[in-house]
């Protein structure tokens, strides 16, 4: 065999391998919400902040700031390119073409990355992307994947080829001993949630295909949109807390202005449903998936009937925080007071997923309720045990990018984003403000989970 | 990144990558008997038979008799390379310098080799070698390497790309898993034995790789003459069955043409020791392991003393079919009679190991005996459970080719050789003869032992 030239060169400049691609490479879902921000909320400003819920990992010990520098502005390089502006308008998303018109993506045309602020506060990295909502929003994915990556490659900078082929060796098994006892076990409708947690692209693209072959009927999609395209799958996800958070926050920031009246909590209790009378709007009576644990969940679901009667007409609920077998009876039962057939509902497991878990849902709950899954870092970051070393700098981290403030660009105002979540130890925002907000949504059905993914 | 053009060609041919690539692709102890048979017995005529013990598996069912033969020729077409030649030359071996005379370099230069039997007989291959002992000898190697291959590939002809990554992705982590365990346990001694049984070339290559990275000083090297020199390692190995049973036919030969007398009976006898007198000769002292389970150990080593006193200055013993602990007990026991300490003797294990066993006997021995392991199939193709399929057609057969018979080319007589060992199971030859030899040998300290590889 001759030597592949081309092949060998590509490989001593792999460290100069982008981490993300394409602008296409971030979950759907950014899209959906980038186009009803940017129809719905021109104006309104956000601050995302980048958060490492895993106290024990330092990043900038792992990751240079440069590295990590010359990724983000990589990211800030990449345009959406024609083919993917063609096939985000020309395809159809969970059944209907169109969903975005044409003058949204000729916004996306124009789209570059705005910057960002990065630096090293007590010992931590502080990144935050602050500007527009519909600029800012979609940084959300690639500071994630970025950082995952850049921590991942850090972990195998010094293995040896061996050592490499071990590790992707055990990784790979790992995988698919998962995906067998899924099938197995007969669990359906699994997606693969895992773009910002992943171990890297190539990686991510491997357990797709993993799924793909092993899953069968079982598989249903991905929620990145890049892999989504290339490999001809459903594109999954709906939406995320940050437009219940924002959408909230600013009803908070107008009852602020001009001295707080009770009307103003009213506001801010009622936007959790608001936002949802307008998602339903923009997708024309598609993608209604709601998210319930915003705020609370119990709260949510008890006021659901009066405040937004649509609900009995949404496709179902995804779970993002609460002890999930709770969560599922809450809906079952929730679904039954409304009169409605549960088995018709879809109750979308997305929270700290593996298979294990998956599979026990799944036989506790098919037959009552349609279960569905969003498996992330479980799917496509799992190295535990995996480094022939016995090392465990590849094991994931907790790592966020959530909403921090929320501005009116047109007054300058601006208040701190909540999220209360199912969860106490999931809860952000500032402290005045969560209790604020809990004065508002109470705490009822709230739990002390420990988060570990 | 481009097309790899060169790439893409050579796996589209890969049907035609040859199983066995050099001569030197054959167990180190092949080329050191070869070179005994070259000095000693350049008039004897032998006949290597191949079998397959694992009744079970039919092999013409799986691999086309056109494909065997492709093979086989492939390998009549080549040549010791020069480069070859000059490292079995000026390379040491064991610490010793030029153990292969110039001349015997020029026959191996020479050297094609001859043609092969084959045909499909109830359902089975039937392939013999038959001719000069030193030109047919070296056969059994590439013949077992390249039917076991030839099964291998079979196996996976019609698994997709993604098939065949968790395939070897299994098999990776399956041995890497027993390779720390075996580092874990500090088990020292442990060479590769696999060459003939393997599952192929490259994956040998890398089980051997994966072995000096994994067990640091507990490995010792290869049995494999081309991975050796590629690798830089110790070419492991001494001499086999065919030695012993092949010289004790030629007395039996000798005993049978002018009416038996008792001292046939004598001679025959004492061949097992003979062999070993003129192997230490051969080789000035060096390269003393002996293999004691010919026509059974116990008998052997009851009258090792007195027939051949020399073996208390022989390195150790190579076990091959007896019950290891047995085994070990009846050398320790031997050694001290002898008035031998036997911790300064080595104990060579090499019938079926795999990790656990190797362990254990490391454990149960190590302190009283100086241990060593011959790992074979277990090591380079051990596939049990990595099908992602669940297949079973990658799992090892128990695949021999054996001396069947012996032939004086001087007088043109013949005879079936034997093969009694001290496993009733492993026990080759015709009827007759094994009966005739058990009246010599006995049947003491033989067992039955189902033959697992």
């Amino acid at each position: 065999m001759t030597t592949n030239f081309a092949q060998r060169i590509h490989n001593a400049n792999y460290k100069f391998d982008p981490y993300v691609r394409s602008l296409m490479d971030t979950d759907f879902y950014k899209l959906l919400m980038a186009y009803f921000i940017w129809k719905h909320y021109p104006d309104v400003g956000v601050t995302f902040t980048v958060k490492n819920r895993t106290k024990a990992v330092k990043l900038p010990a792992i990751v240079p700031e440069a590295q990590l520098r010359e990724q983000l502005d990589h990211v800030r390089s990449l345009r959406f390119t024609k083919s993917e502006l063609i096939w985000l308008k020309g395809n159809s998303f969970y059944g209907q073409e169109g969903i975005f018109p044409g003058d949204f993506i000729a916004a996306l045309a124009d789209l570059q990355l705005p910057d960002y602020h990065l630096e090293i506060r007590d010992g931590e990295y502080h990144i935050t992307f602050s500007g527009t909502w519909f600029e800012h929003t979609l940084w959300e994915i690639y500071a994630l994947a970025v950082i995952n990556e850049a921590k991942s490659r850090a972990a195998m900078a010094d293995m040896s080829k061996y050592e490499l082929t071990v590790l992707y060796a055990n990784a790979t098994s790992k995988l698919v001993a998962k995906l067998k006892a899924l099938k197995e076990a007969d669990v359906r409708g699994i997606a693969e949630f895992g773009t910002r947690r992943r171990h890297g692209f190539l990686w991510q693209e491997f357990v797709i295909e993993a799924m793909q072959e092993e899953l069968g009927a079982g598989f249903i999609g991905t929620s990145n949109a890049l892999h989504a395209m290339r490999m001809d799958l459903e594109a999954i996800g709906t939406n995320a807390h940050e437009l219940p958070m924002t959408i909230t926050a600013l009803a908070r920031l107008e009852g602020m202005q001009d001295g707080e009246k009770p009307s103003d909590r009213h506001s801010v209790f009622m936007s959790q449903y608001r936002v949802l009378e307008q998602w339903e709007q923009t997708f024309s009576g598609n993608l209604l998936v709601a998210l319930p644990d915003t705020f609370g969940s119990t709260q949510f679901l008890q006021n659901a009937e009066s405040c937004f009667p649509n609900i009995e007409h949404w496709t179902g609920f995804r779970e993002d925080s609460k002890d999930p077998y709770i969560a599922a009876e809450e809906k079952i039962a929730f679904w039954k007071s409304l009169g409605v057939d549960p088995r018709e509902k879809l109750q979308l497991f997305s929270d700290g997923l593996d298979h294990k878990l998956m599979i026990d849902l799944s036989n506790k709950f098919r037959d009552r309720i349609r279960c569905g899954f969003g498996w992330g870092t479980n799917a496509t970051n799992d190295f535990r045990d995996c480094d022939p070393r016995g090392g465990t700098d590849l094991n994931p981290i907790s790592l966020v990018c959530k909403v921090t403030e929320v501005k009116d660009l047109k007054t300058g105002g601006k208040v701190g984003a909540v999220k209360l979540s199912d969860n106490y130890t999931k809860a952000t925002g500032p402290e005045e403000e969560i209790a604020y907000y809990r004065e508002i949504f109470g705490a009822e059905g709230v739990a002390d989970i420990p988060v570990e993914v």
